[in-house]
């Protein structure tokens, strides 16, 4: 089943200390559609501007993300700049331009309506509540936020959580919208405000899915070489609801099947600049990717621990 | 087999924001050897001045812990106390007093010479390779360290290194030791310089085994009330080298359970003041606490995926 996202599509320049690029594909949207066209069909809704290089998006077209829902508008597109600290795990943002963004009210095509499967990318709460709004009859919708939203929309937030499935943060927004450091106790205020699934992301260090019986890790991908940490959140996302989407189930094996595909097309992200990553990523190497992980985590329990 | 350990046994006075405890029992070798004389016996070497109320330790000597060469000398026991901040991630050392510990000289007792398990507390690294020139023929010895004598002793712990068969430290410690963020590069790094094994502690993020054949990634566990921090990281050891003692083998399936074991009775250790936790800990809550563990990161495989 196709899967529809709602979320930015920008232009990011990027400094890290292994180079630079310069207006490169960007945006929530793009960096998920990008991970999830890997699984399956994607439905993208989205603006930018009429200085946006379509053409660079055609990888996207001919992989399978319906690409009718992005809308050109007149005007700059968005644009992001940033530079990351030596060690990666710091970036200071340089300039943010909103441009046709600052505008944007997303309407969802006709054709998009009955999608079983949303992704509300980070935008406004309010923008995403009006995407829940044009729907019919999602089966699992999930969405991210972040500081911002958490600190002047909180109300529209919670309203938001009231009617996602599933909440993706980071560690950091986890304890500033529960207002608790411990991590899981700051999960369990979150699961009470509506989200039956909350992911924790904890970058280098992992993720965690709550559901409302058990709780799963997955580490970190032990990369020697990380290039740019962009976008890996959203490919975090892309991987897990692509994985999702075809296996068209929601089992507690599924849903940790699909945390382990997120992080692995999250590491992937950061390998190179921007989306480049993803354009000649196999199946191979995904699968690949997967049982290492699976290699990373397996232990046998004691043969008098029983299971 | 018996377990040799050589460490500090000191008195903790310790503050968290849920109380605080004065003259407690600290010291890495108290804490290790309390996590692991729950797996089978173990030869402690310390000293402690002649304030130290010794009485406290006859819970370790009903376990079988030899305390025969912990030496009673005259003057100060060694006495620490710290404060940790609300979220309990940092703590301010607000007095360190060697006493005795300052003019520590670890004598091996000879009844405990052919120790075959041996784990090396955090002193000086000078007194741990001292304490290698006494011991005959160890199967399998593991250390630890800290940023101190990443500092000052560099070249003895480079000398150390080439003699242990496990590393164990922290993040901050690996990156200070091999002068690189990335942690991957870290531990190949320190894994070039001798130990086959290296285990990074993470704290809350857990911790990561490094054999020369393989990662291992286990979680920290989400506890929602974690009451103070000291000594987790000596109760990790003495779990983890309880098991290897207990089972008698090196296999790679040995050595992660192992590490879960470690994390385990690390997580124990942060539930009560000191070594409370371990004083009434039984068998089957460590074993619920593995099954937990391994509950918290199985998944299994895509069908087409193969392992």
């Amino acid at each position: 089943m196709s899967i529809l996202v709602v979320g930015s599509v920008a232009l990011d320049t990027v400094e890290t200390p292994f180079g630079r690029a310069d207006d490169a594909l960007g945006g929530s949207a793009t960096f998920f559609s990008s991970a999830a066209s890997l699984f399956g069909p994607v439905q993208l809704v989205g603006v930018v501007g009429d200085d946006y290089p379509l053409d660079a998006l055609s990888f996207l077209a001919e992989r399978g993300v319906d690409l009718a829902g992005l809308e050109q508008a007149r005007g700059e597109s968005f644009r992001w700049s940033g530079v990351y600290s030596f060690d990666l795990n710091t970036r200071e943002t340089l300039e943010t331009r909103l441009g046709v963004f600052a505008d944007f009210e997303p309407k969802i095509p006709e054709a998009f309506r009955d999608a079983e499967w949303v992704f509300l990318g980070n935008i406004d709460p309010e923008l995403q509540l009006g995407v829940l709004d044009q729907v019919y009859q999602p089966r699992f919708v999930a969405c991210d936020t972040m500081n911002l939203w958490i600190d002047i929309k909180r109300d529209r937030l919670l309203e938001l959580l009231r009617r996602v499935d599933l909440l993706l943060v980071n560690d950091a927004e986890a304890r500033q919208l529960s207002g608790d450091h411990n991590l899981a106790r700051a999960a369990r205020w979150i699961m009470d405000r509506g989200p039956r699934y909350l992911i924790i992301k904890k970058g280098e260090h992992g993720a965690i899915l709550f559901t409302p019986h058990s709780t799963f890790f997955a580490p970190g991908f032990p990369l020697e070489e990380v290039f740019d940490p962009t976008g890996a959140g959203d490919a975090f996302a892309g991987g897990f609801m692509g994985h999702l989407a075809q296996c068209g189930r929601l089992d507690d094996g599924d849903l940790r099947r699909a945390v382990i595909y997120g992080s692995v097309l999250g590491s992937f992200a950061v390998e190179r600049f921007s989306v480049e990553r993803f354009k000649d990523l196999s199946p191979e190497e995904i699968e690949d990717r997967v049982r290492a992980f699976r290699e990373m985590t397996v232990f046998e329990l004691p043969v008098d621990a029983g299971v």
